[in-house]
């Protein structure tokens, strides 16, 4: 689910996207990632912020940085398809940024569903997938469905435990529309970290039911929340499971277990990912596919609103209208952002972006 | 999500599932279906029964005889593969009883699957799926691991609307265990109709956040309860969404729109399905999988337990025990439900199964 704040509070300056996209590339590349992958990395970010998905922007740089440095994330991995079948590949990704290895993934999976009509592409050992949105997006932008599911370390409580024992475990789903695709993404858990982060910082009370403290009991104190539980309980925590099974099993490397055993290799920053495209075309005409995606979103907001929600949305339109005003004004930073990234640039010798303070 | 008790309050029989296969059987056939047939669908409705299900059971058999007999199922249908691909087919089920499309699509998902590394099936114009799990669960026993998607007419709010919109939208997800396969199936929404008419009967208040009464007011008396509510709001009605579109629309059969616009097609019963396979095998060591899955149920059981839930179980572990309990006791059959299997026999000449009075 989208967010429109600036994560940290008040914005301290405003960017033009193609900037800091700019901005974010270089980085990479002075943390020593060929070109072509900075580039791919810094649009999958900026693009989670023109959504208006600021945890999933550029928020993450340092912290990629980082994971390079320590050797978490490979800047020139020796990415290969290790196995290939009529429909489907699985990509050994040598620990890539994620986006770099989600983007080779979302390319087979497009190429093996044009031969087969269902192309499965299954990423192991990569790094942070991002915002999976991007990629089901980029499938749907090709006139296919998507779906994609990632796989990462337990942060989330497993239902009836009280403690975290699965991941937030996002799942994407992108059709193709007449005017735009749907596109949903969202994570397996009733809120993201990021949120809870947020609420850490403002000190605002936090609803009940969102999160237990150090001790795996219940708070509402955004201080003491430590583990968001899962969305729907059982069936969150049920499905996020599964995506671990899918993805991260069927690819023949195991998060979860590795971390809550605490072996040496399950301490490390890993992800496994997965991406499926359906190629509409074979089952029907795409032009009517597209005409009963807008069909049904038309009576669905034909339907009575609820005044509380005040509108009714369809999956992925409050980003789209956020990146389309983005797009136009800009991106805000928020201070402690905006700090991070200028120390970063210093330390590399990367220009700052240029920016407007508000 | 696994219920244990007698949909209907008390049991009034106890019934051995091999009596109530035959019994649901010669129904079918006595309706007209071919035997074979009608032994699946037998099957997969007492397969509820047996895991606790009881509102996907038997409960269904006057309804699925109703259906035949108004039109809307068809019992001897010209099932056909109407696309097919390296990696695909879309089926025609031609109004078939669920369980035998479903079936039909099982298998095709498994042939592809093993052909291309991944099976997709659509099923498209058939009747009540039934319960999803049955079908994940036989892919999961040839060692696969599978995803089976269904899509019907609209009875479950969506979010910021007051009205219903999108369907239950069942997702169920297995793989292949040490022990047993991992099977989650679950609706979309916080609750299922059947839970919702189980609260009718007792007239016990409902929760908060279950569902809305017939103007599309959030209500907790049982009585006005109508539309239940999307699981974790927006995630849930946007995921019953996105189901529609990668199954029905794919499959060119729109479900929700022609409910929602009340055209003629829209107001007979039809549902729409998807099974898709993926061959575990050609990507790593099954036995590799099976011990990894064991490795992440006991880890995730390892952890401190939530006193108020009782006990850490994993997906479909509650309908295992509870198959495995009512495959030695029999099935518990209500008063209700007794009574009107029993004026269905007799109606359609049927001998009623042997029982055991509680």
């Amino acid at each position: 689910m989208s967010k429109t704040q600036a994560p940290d509070g008040r914005a301290a300056a405003t960017v033009a996207s193609e900037a800091l996209r700019r901005f974010a590339a270089d980085i990479f590349a002075r943390a020593n990632m060929p070109q072509a992958d900075a580039a791919i990395v810094a649009d999958v970010l900026v693009w989670a912020n023109l959504r208006g998905v600021d945890t999933h922007g550029v928020t993450r740089i340092p912290r990629y940085v980082e994971l390079i440095e320590t050797g978490d994330m490979n800047p020139r991995p020796a990415i290969a398809v290790r196995t290939e079948t009529p429909a489907s590949v699985l990509i050994e990704a040598d620990r890539a940024a994620g986006p770099v290895a989600m983007m080779r993934a979302t390319g087979e999976a497009l190429r093996k569903a044009r031969e087969a009509g269902i192309g499965l592409a299954l990423v192991r050992a990569t790094t942070h997938t991002a915002a999976l949105g991007y990629y089901t997006l980029a499938v749907a932008r090709e006139g296919m469905a998507a779906i994609a599911l990632a796989g990462s370390w337990p942060i989330v409580a497993y239902h009836g435990a009280r403690a975290a024992g699965v991941s937030t475990s996002p799942i994407s789903i992108a059709v193709p529309g007449g005017h735009e695709p749907l596109v949903l993404d969202m994570a397996t858990s009733v809120v993201s970290m990021g949120k809870l982060n947020q609420a850490k910082r403002t000190g605002e009370a936090i609803p009940a039911g969102w999160a237990l403290d150090k001790d795996g009991l219940p708070t509402t104190d955004p201080r003491a929340a430590q583990i968001p539980l899962p969305m729907a309980g059982p069936k969150g925590s049920g499905l996020s499971l599964m995506i671990e099974c899918i993805t991260s099993l069927v690819a023949a490397n195991p998060l979860l277990a590795e971390s809550l055993e605490g072996t040496p290799e399950g301490r490390r920053h890993r992800q496994n990912g997965l991406v499926i495209a359906i190629d509409i075309t074979r089952f029907g005409d795409p032009e009517s596919f597209r005409h009963e995606v807008d069909r049904l979103v038309k009576a669905l907001k034909s339907l009575p609103v609820d005044p509380t929600a005040g509108e009714i949305l369809m999956p992925g339109e409050r980003g789209r209208r956020t990146f389309e005003r983005r797009s136009r004004d800009g991106i805000p930073i928020s201070r402690a952002i905006y700090g991070e990234l200028e120390a970063l640039a210093k330390r590399l010798g990367v220009a700052m972006f240029p920016s407007s303070s508000r």
